[in-house]
């Protein structure tokens, strides 16, 4: 190996010096280590225990000269930040997803000075036993849990959810009473499949939770709540289930959805003389119908920053 | 619009005509209408059912002047064989995915006498009851449910089979007393997480079968016999659960898997001082190890040919 | 079919009504149709020219009783939105995706009263002629160009952009200076491979734009700047990269970044005895380095709502 | 860490023991390491040369202990042939993805006497240089290269390809003549989109062949051909390329196909007054019409064991 490029010491002077760099300022910034993959297993007793977590690790703070000058003084490495991610894993364990992210933005604001908050979040992956087995599982996918902890100095928001739930009605809803003009084609109906992927977040107004307990409540609510009516639109049935967990669970002050609306169009079957009545329906991928709503606890303060960065939620 | 391209008669003469042409000949040949997703709710009481499947149709037969010469004559259209399956899911209901492929592989093979065989797939997404509520329904997703029809003139093959079920066992498996050569560095265990996806298909015998029936009893087989040994190796893992649903089901004449080795590796913490006792895991991505294994009843007639065009499986 | 389903006026009184709903209101909301799909070719002379765009279309404004009253009497249908989305790609084209959202934003917010603004959306699949020919194409998968505009009142922000343009340098990159903490392992560099997929997004001070100029113009200022100096970090180049797009284009007031670091590791093969000169590497998945930044013309006012919602931008 | 498991070798005797176990046998298995990513530079000059291949690598022979009995003594570990990948790659290089297969499957089946053949497949990520650069790379996303090598004994079989080389006619192509039934809604047309993802596969004869010459060679017939003619069915545009492709190369003795038929349908805006001259179509994503093609030498040798496994090739 005979490279002749130049020694990084010699290349200094090359660096990133548009003419007029003074008129260019560097905006929001956060950089991390994403989707490491912990799985965590509690082995004291025969009767193990699984946790299985893809956590993302994104630090903000003073990062101005690792941007502009290359300076990498404050340059906590990624790779650092998932060493850590390990190590947390097995000396806090995994009581939940937000636990974890709790402890690694605690960890992170008070070990490094120049970091004043960050962005944790983690995706987490559901195993049951097999038979009540005492070290074999099956993942169960009905849904992905998320969680999210942005911290900005004293303030830490924690963002529960899931998504991927997908829920169907055969009947039990219609659509009517929409505006027509010159575009609308569609027939309104008293009768019709409705049926989404439910993906929610939700937003607390403390970390003082028991975080797997206030999600089998979520999820449970939810499922509940998409069956005891009739539905006029997916909107109102969002604001249905939500509106009914602010109501149950006073620590929580928001909840936003994005729904898939997925359509199942009844197939006309009359060109071969065969009747469908709305039993036979094509299930269309694209286009779909895409709602997305809050609802929020009345005067409880809002945490807008929060929310960036968390795809399709408005 | 004013375009000027010729029309198509005057452009035939132009159609594919290599000069030596003769030479070369059309193997096997098969087209249709893939993933077609119909959804059939039978309503007939206020207690709905509901079956959700996306089905493949591919006839084969006497289609030689299709390709070398641009005869339609034996095209039936994809779009008729898409408006067939939807015609079909509703006259004849789906009771199973084989049985709705069996049926439109017997219509096809009759209706048209140019087409001796083809091949039909389909891929079921399973629902259940939110709450045991008359009509509406949460998708269970822990696998999917897959079903293959092969015709070649008389002869039927059903391949019925399933992928993603995700299994692990945190203890009880090892892997030793493999050979070592220059590239070899992994160390013998006799402990570490066995975790794999089950990939698998069978295929029956007769086609008198109740094919929901023994979907559930393999599904339930394959997890128990995962549980209930130490496994040496995952090839062993899968011998052992192969075999016993050949045991419990003469009506199934082979067995095949193909499931990764999912690597889940235990972090080494020593550089923090901190102890890792096979609790703390890295799972990887990729590579990953890949086991693809076949069980046949003794002295069974084979069916090579009905296994071509699936994926991963040798 | 006898269902004895009630009837949905019936049902109306079953609808969500927790006991204390006067204390939750609706937030953010926006709804429509999502990933319509038009292939536009504009065909007046032989040569045909092909735009092919996926695009998504949300409104927001006076949609309160929609949500709490099932109310669709301002719910403009998402199938009408489709209709209108095809209707306008055919009357006005599609010149650029840019130009189509911002029609179609300007059709809806004057068409309706209660409409106040929302969200458009649109995605771009690039084609190129294959040898120049006047009706055929090749798709050209390089990177998947982007584009949204958001309206809210008077105020329209369009913000451009791509992802998925994937990078590598195969020298002229290191990381030394970082702070080093119990969780460091990582060892110091002056020689590793560099390679992201670049995501970009771009926002403009104006709508006066040839939108498909400065795409190009600034996609090949981006690769260009990605060459010539001696990379520290990706945090610096990324610096480097948007700092020369502001200095090249005034029209646009902010670029942000959301870039992976494609880990890239020597694959030590001293066990059998064999050299790598930084020559044979591991092409890691997960976990990844994930580097976020925005870079911003100083003074110019910012539009922090617009962002919300693209996912992974913070 | 208290686990009371017992040991491995107490357990033995729990292992795979169906009462009729005798009448079970193992058919076709095979095993190994999927997806090692290997990205190797050339670098002794400052011109630096990159090639970005994913390696597949699967033993065949007599593994009948390891699978019945749990005898790891024939099972080269999966890790080893990982090792072995990227061993390879420093050693012999990447001269192309087909000679690198070629290397691993000679080195397997002579360096383990019971490994009588197997299968190794790679698909490779194509980087061009930014502007001519020395060592900056952009990845040339337009299609995926594949290969495969197949070995059984003394016989090896070297099958080459690519997917998702996505194409796009915007006239010249039409389908009538087809058999009319009473599931049969489809209108006949002279002019249509004619769109397709190409999917193709072709086996050489022999090993001595300039692979990455040939690759050029076939991707450019087939773009060319795919221009040259009006297309009746994608069925005959399928047999006029590859036909073109048999002529060309007297070295490869098949070429396959498995190509969708991407939909475009034109939208009828008539409900607006809209006229639409084909110009706004609806790009459907499902279904899709999928056409599956084989053009043979005639009297050339078949091979069809060594097409087992590759998805959706009949």
């Amino acid at each position: 190996m005979t490279d002749i490029l130049d020694k990084p010491s010699t290349h200094r002077s090359d660096s990133a010096s548009p003419p007029n760099e003074a008129e260019i300022v560097l905006g929001p910034t956060q950089y991390g280590k994403a989707e490491t993959h912990v799985v965590r297993i509690t082995r004291g007793t025969p009767r193990h225990e699984i946790r299985d977590v893809t956590v993302t690790s994104q630090l903000r703070g003073d990062l101005e000269a690792m941007h502009s000058e290359g300076d990498n003084a404050h340059c906590v490495a990624t790779d650092t930040q998932k060493n850590t991610v390990f190590g947390f894993a097995q000396t806090h364990g995994v009581k939940s997803p937000e636990q974890l992210l709790l402890a690694l933005s605690d960890h992170f604001t008070s070990e490094f000075e120049w970091i004043h908050g960050g962005r944790w979040e983690a995706e987490e992956h559901a195993w049951e036993r097999i038979d009540d087995h005492d070290h074999c599982f099956v993942e169960s996918k009905q849904e992905k849990r998320t969680a999210v902890v942005v911290t900005d100095g004293e303030k830490r928001t924690v963002i529960s959810g899931f998504y991927d739930l997908t829920v169907l009605k055969s009947t039990g809803s219609g659509f009517e009473g929409y505006p027509k003009d010159r575009f609308t084609t569609l027939q309104e109906t008293q009768d019709r499949i409705l049926s989404t992927d439910i993906a929610t977040r939700w937003r607390y107004s403390t970390t003082d939770v028991d975080f797997d307990e206030v999600y089998r409540s979520v999820k449970k609510i939810l499922l509940s709540k998409f069956t005891d009516h009739y539905s006029r639109a997916l909107q109102e049935t969002l604001h249905h289930m939500g509106s009914a967990v602010l109501t149950a669970h006073p620590e929580i002050d928001e909840i936003k959805f994005s729904c898939p609306n997925k359509h199942h169009f009844v197939y006309d079957l009359g060109f071969a003389g065969i009747e469908n009545n709305l039993e036979t329906h094509h299930a269309a991928d694209r286009p779909f119908g895409l709602i997305e709503a809050t609802l929020q606890r009345k005067g409880a303060p809002t945490a807008d920053d929060a929310w960036m960065g968390i795809n399709g939620f408005c």
